[in-house]
């Protein structure tokens, strides 16, 4: 039996990226995939229920926002726990080392239908346990769920900037000032 | 040669999402659509480049929401100017006999990723249109971007409680206290 492999994940994503990139999503197998990671078949699926997931091992990304906002002062608002929580990210995952990655990553995922569908179904997961999170805080409906949506235009106009390798910017005051500016656009009036 | 039908792309897109439901979409070709709707095959050709535009005749609500923001009080800030759009967008558009269809169609394009991708697109290109015009008003980068996105936010949320017909709500009022919600969500400190 193979041993439980912690670093396979992370080796099946990028040999992944990689292969997608060269021949295109359509033209790759898990097998094409495993072997360029120097991996078996049976190791790709203990890891991965199919090809369309192994960009998505984001169950990290998933917990640490969940945590982050659980882990907010308890004084702190709705979108300053989101925030929070953003921030937390930037420090612990969309880190100076990842950026490239991500930025090839969110490009292969934009560019194959397949992919970019799985995309905004898992950013519609985040939405939910984001509202279950404030729920959890205390917040009501539709305050939470809409603080969720809210957080997530943040998220997605920050990781924009970010991934823009020309940036060079850190995700977690990107993130800031996206908040600042969409505190901005819905205060003027 | 045949004339040109004014009431034709309506026709054709009523008679479109009753075969989507009946056989699916895969299964629904542009001859069956232009027969169920009494129309010829060239017909169709004429409104639609192909079977993936046919629910999408919305030419109109792009022109309602980019004239309706033109068309707000000077001193209405971004955010109220794109209100005012999605209430000229409630009383003309978004009207009560619309409802079921819109909510059918909705239906549809959910289900099928075809559609989902391209209702999704077409959402990306009423973004930037809002952008434009609030940029002819003289609202500056990054709040033009920023507001646009908030307002396709608030049309979201009214809009998935207009089409659930339980509610019996009209567009306008839903999306003024969609806006509201907003506001105080991004308030809140």
């Amino acid at each position: 039996m193979a041993r439980w492999q912690p670093e396979a994940p992370g080796r099946l994503a990028a040999a992944a990226l990689d292969l997608f990139e060269e021949n295109g999503y359509e033209n790759t197998t898990v097998i094409e995939i495993a072997e360029r990671a120097g991996l078996t078949k049976s190791t790709f699926f203990r890891h991965f229920p199919d090809k369309r997931e192994v960009l998505f091992g984001r169950a990290t990304v998933h917990g640490l926002l969940v945590d982050g906002i659980a882990s907010a002062p308890s004084a702190a608002g709705p979108l300053d726990a989101v925030a929070k929580a953003l921030d937390a990210l930037g420090q612990t995952y969309f880190t100076a080392d990842r950026r490239e990655f991500s930025s090839r990553r969110q490009a292969v995922l934009n560019s194959h239908t397949e992919l970019r569908e799985r995309d905004a179904l898992k950013r519609i997961g985040l939405i939910a346990s984001v509202t279950e999170a404030l729920h959890r805080r205390g917040v009501p409906s539709p305050t939470a769920h809409v603080a969720a949506k809210l957080g997530m235009l943040v998220w997605e106009i920050a990781f924009d900037q970010w991934i823009d390798t020309d940036n060079g910017e850190d995700f977690g005051p990107l993130a800031r000032q996206a908040l600042a500016d969409v505190r901005a656009a819905a205060a003027v009036r």
